[in-house]
């Protein structure tokens, strides 16, 4: 199924006047408004491959219907999201549910919906079927050698995949770590991790950057080998200019600060990625924006501070994925709701006065910090981010034309009820 | 395969002399020493049904070889068990993973191993092939009707499953929540699930107990239905006198204290079993002592005191199961180190001198009181333990006699290498 | 100091034009909005009277200037924020910080300045000077009769003083609880506890109600007697129809679900009253919404979902209370900051269309059960609370007059700057 | 008060039988046991001189009796504990609450007690009497410069009182950081602080070390501009090797594995130092052991790891250093508690089978290596730090001699009951 330009149009044209009126009574009074607009316009959030199919979790799935069978149809929904928002113009690739058979057509497919490929994945938490050696005991942590050549060559051929497509990146996530006190030293599991990713590095073409992601718990509960940002800053400073730390918004211990995490990366140069999704306990992987939206916002204020502090571009210098599970809602819904979450928080983050929060800082004033931030939070932003939509040819609302064109009803005829993508 | 006595009296014969040496010097000073043998012996831990194979997180599971097939070899798995430590004489059985085709003949066979039937479990957290309604929004809180009644229908089917096998009492887990705000109305949902309940409960046998268990998340991730010890207590006390809490040490939120919760339900006459397991982070069902060993026996101090308050009998009044997830050791091996950490906490637990105890707490003598406790925690009981295996014809090593006969490569020559014991 | 209509006047009429503008614009579309602003003008949150002067942790305190040496001069300070923001129309006193000599002047000062006398508090985690017994073991939960006789005696006259200014409720907040395993006899100090509260709430007039408060930890940091909803349920149970359940937003485990906590404690009909503040890691006592502005909202949402189901009054069926610290703010500047947050909170939860909410609840469509809450959350509601203080007669912006009119520097002036109020 | 030699022996004397034989059963089968009582004699832990006094919480604080009132007594306090254990032969000062008047006085004094000075603390988390700037906001990270020169001039201060003492090293623990969203530039905050600590750096003798203290929250509430191991990593490694991280049990986020933490900082050369306590929410700061025992445990289990594997020696190698709050024990039993905790600890992880731990690694025998270290855990110690004390003439049972010869009741008689030590 693919969205057809017109249908975009009717739905525009039938909340155009509506619309109107609130962006006028939005944007005035934001001085910068233009640049506010395009900074929205350009900013992109990739779409995990794994993302397109219902989650579920160790209890169990509860299937959806109409999932993407193949790369191409997975293509096909990130399309057709990019089509009703045009803010989600890239797909982070995960391999080997996702390895492409021919490389070439599906960058021409990829083209003609307007996605590019953003970091490829790699996966040595799961044993594939006919593989040699078991990532049961770890990866790159694995006490045999052979485990962790394995691992190594895995993340080898990912990149080989990931440059055939053109992406210039990879993220490494390693799910190695330890269940019991004494399985593990943990100075030799670190060693051998870093070893393996050393070799990884070394084969990295010279514009690809390499995302050390890191996790506090689960799948492991006692320890995990690359667990926090220190130790993801270790291995990413050891490894050399091209490594990068990798923020995941639910790999944390309960309460940590992740928006000062995201400054001192920052400051270190070493902030690579983000993979967006929200949570209350651990990874539950919900909807971004769903549980904490004003973290959402605190954290986009300290990207922006710290990106503009160092003259990056906010849409390309940093890498903007979604990372989310979809177990009670469809995929597609979820994914509309997390990007306009994102780009709710970003467009709150960008009314910031920054002059004056700066000098409330200077001043110690902090109740007037807290009613500047919260001025700009308060804001309902919807309009802006609805004109940028409507200015780069998407929808007004993407999920209220992706229920009207019964979308998913669409997608299951095509693809049948009971399909499943792969993922977890 | 099935172990024979002469296997257990080598063993132990090998070890006795230096057995003799250590009971005899942690017996002395132990003015009740014999009562103390008593009650270890007659402790008995309830096997669940699905602990027996190899568990896996959302993320995949690494299988072990060997795994029970069916009903009937899970239970000769038990029976190794309990002829190696005497101490798991029960199972506790999972419907609809384990329905016994012909229970009289499973009645047999569990007798054959000295094996009763402790709680069943219903399960209404998963959809089975062929089921009718989805319990992807739930079961008993369910906003449709016919899914309460399918489930609770399901539950009337676990009880007569319990009949038939000579099992008193049913628990009942409820994976009922949301993952987002907004999916639930709490109080409707509350409603419905007690509706349910007592719908249940009107069918339980006169002699049975209704287990109600909580868990504060997984699978949903904003809320749960019965979601702590105080939801559990309100449904339980809304019931009835038949209906009791269980508590299972992985469902809390972190930092809580259980052992507190444990002394209040047994003083409201409410908790009625319990769910061994150990965690750092969630619901990590690790191996029972693992990770908190201390906090273990402060729950067996609580129990002790207040099961003593009332004039409970250790050994029968409660429901004691393990509930874990074995993802890295072989199951049998991992049950057996849970049997002896409870048993060891228990044993701790009973050498606390009590008197001295309530004294130092009306002097509030708080070094004192800690003294007391920690002189308990920190004497080695192993050699009781020990004891009360040898005096019931159990080994003295457990872990090491499994190891040394090779129970698993024989249970693998008898199984395959490639079974898949049902499960989580 | 005291504000006078001149000053309110004309601060709103330099800001009528763009308030109307932005009021327009929002009131746009509401259906209800009359029947909006007149809740949010009858709802008024009480001032706590140890609120008013700089907090401090046990690391340290800095003291700010110009605090109020006395309950007039509390009541002075209400009075301010009252005349800013028509919202703050209610004191709740705390004993023995603020005993009132003459109760009769006390009440008409208070009514001078429109305030009534909330839930008083009592204080038994505290010893005070001349004290008989002290409660470093406990006051209720205490094993020495003599202890526990004195806390009630205190409470009774706390009462006493109450009744004499005109409050109907009283708080008991009991620190009760034990720093280490063993100090306590968890099952004898929950039945200590509870008699006391007995003899408490026997001397309640008719009239009155009884909130029990529960606290996870601190400054207890083993267990707490009253330690969470659960608890303060059976207390509260077993006291009898009089005595509630208080709620105080930083008093719980980390990842609490607390509006779900919410909701049943209305079912139960035992939700008695609010302690609002804000937290990220445990009892912080930070400003309203400062940092989990959502939750504050969906506690709203269950509130007016929960009161409504029942008929109940929002402005005056429950105790809404703050209760914070001010450690780096100034104390009034953070007061008018909390009661605009409670206040914003309160308008969105307003209005969330609960019919369609319903729909969607029964639909199982969880998307839209989202889109619905953040609908509300994401409407910028500020211009609805303005316009409700613009017809009761108070300021447009509280806080902005506030520092314009210099009223610190004034009351400095007044007081001195080493003034130290009683409180914490 | 001071302890006799004679007293110590007739205590012994009347313990030894049994000792002995508790002993010998013991060290049975422990081959190295002469090392590990060499050991366990050269472990010695410092006492901190504000933890001889009462502690509080921010609710209050509950005096004892008998505190010391001045330097001299608390050396004289330190004295008898390590007169009655061997183990407490140094003393952490903190400037300015133990400022020495007379340096050379106070060695001789400290000297006779066979007592050396660890680490100086410096304090700039409280504003002292006639202390130019607040640090209100901070002192390192303070946005005015002169705020953070009077820090570093105190700092300094505090090296020149350790120099004349015979201390080796300073512990900069730093309470700033920001108790709202918008308070504090994150970047510039660190920066600030490394400035600040650069210079301090500079001004160290040359065989001293500087210890950086992380933590987590309080008595800051949203961020600690020193929050976690990896901020204080960060610092160390800027300033130099001489720098090194200071890890308090207490200062972590939920859950967090410490051990871990505490075996990268060895590998990268970084870890300084400890200090101990115990905690089951924040920083409680409770007596060492008395929550969780086996988490300490396992603590010194990388810690023997990793100092051996880098040949570090255990006693000298690192400051180790106690950390707590006596709310309601005496502190003096308090603080033996916590030693002997301490020693426990240690002698149980010497107790551990590395050869076999490390084989069991090295098979993924996760079930052997957690019984290699539960052997050793379960082992009862307590003989083995009983013998290291009587070789070192110390006593055999330290709380029961201190009680026996009613030390506390001496010392109210020498310095009366309303005595209040220096300290929070």
């Amino acid at each position: 199924m693919q969205l057809e330009k017109y249908q975009v149009d009717e739905h525009n044209q039938s909340l155009l006047a509506e619309h109107k009126r609130r962006f006028e009574f939005t944007a005035h009074g934001v001085a910068n408004i233009e640049d506010v607009l395009q900074k929205l316009t350009a900013f992109q959030i990739a779409i995990p491959s794994w993302a397109l199919g219902t989650g579920g979790t160790r209890f169990g799935r509860f299937a959806g219907a109409g999932e993407p069978r193949s790369l191409e149809e997975k293509i096909e929904d990130i399309g057709l999201l990019h089509a009703l928002n045009k803010s989600s113009g890239a797909i982070s690739l995960h391999i080997p549910w996702d390895i492409p058979k021919n490389a070439d057509a599906i960058k021409i497919l990829a083209a003609q919906h307007g996605i590019r490929f953003d970091a490829v994945n790699s996966n040595t938490f799961q044993d594939q079927k006919d593989q040699k050696h078991s990532y049961k005991f770890g990866s790159l942590q694995h006490v045999n050698k052979a485990v962790r050549d394995q691992a190594i060559e895995h993340n080898l051929e990912v990149i080989h995949y990931g440059k055939a497509l053109g992406s210039d990146s990879i993220t490494v996530w390693l799910s190695d770590g330890s269940c019991f006190p004494g399985q593990l030293n943990f100075r030799k599991a670190f060693q051998h991790t870093l070893d393996g990713l050393q070799q990884v590095y070394a084969a990295l073409p010279d514009n690809w950057k390499m995302f050390v992601e890191y996790k506090a718990f689960e799948p492991n509960f006692y320890s995990m080998t690359v667990g926090d940002w220190g130790q993801s800053l270790l291995y990413a400073s050891k490894l050399g200019p091209k490594a990068y730390t990798l923020v995941d918004l639910g790999h944390h211990l309960p309460n940590a600060n992740i928006e000062q995490i995201v400054s001192l990366l920052l400051m270190e140069k070493k902030l690579g990625g983000f993979h967006f999704n929200d949570s209350k306990y651990g990874d539950d992987d919900l909807t971004v924006g769903s549980i904490r939206p004003y973290q959402l916002f605190l954290i986009f204020n300290e990207l922006i501070e710290g990106m503009d502090a160092r003259g990056m571009n906010h849409a390309t210098d940093l890498g903007w994925m979604i990372d989310a599970s979809h177990n009670v809602k469809d995929p597609l819904e979820d994914l509309l709701q997390s990007v306009e979450a994102i780009k709710l928080a970003y467009a709150q983050a960008l009314l910031v006065n920054r002059r004056e929060l700066e000098q409330a800082q200077q001043e110690n004033d902090v109740t007037r910090a807290q009613e500047i931030l919260q001025a700009a939070y308060r804001t309902d932003v919807r309009p802006l981010v609805a004109e940028a939509r409507l200015r780069a040819g998407a929808a007004l609302q993407p999920l209220t034309l992706f229920r009207k064109l019964k979308v998913r009803t669409e997608l299951v005829k095509e693809r049948g009820a009971k399909t499943v993508a792969t993922g977890l």
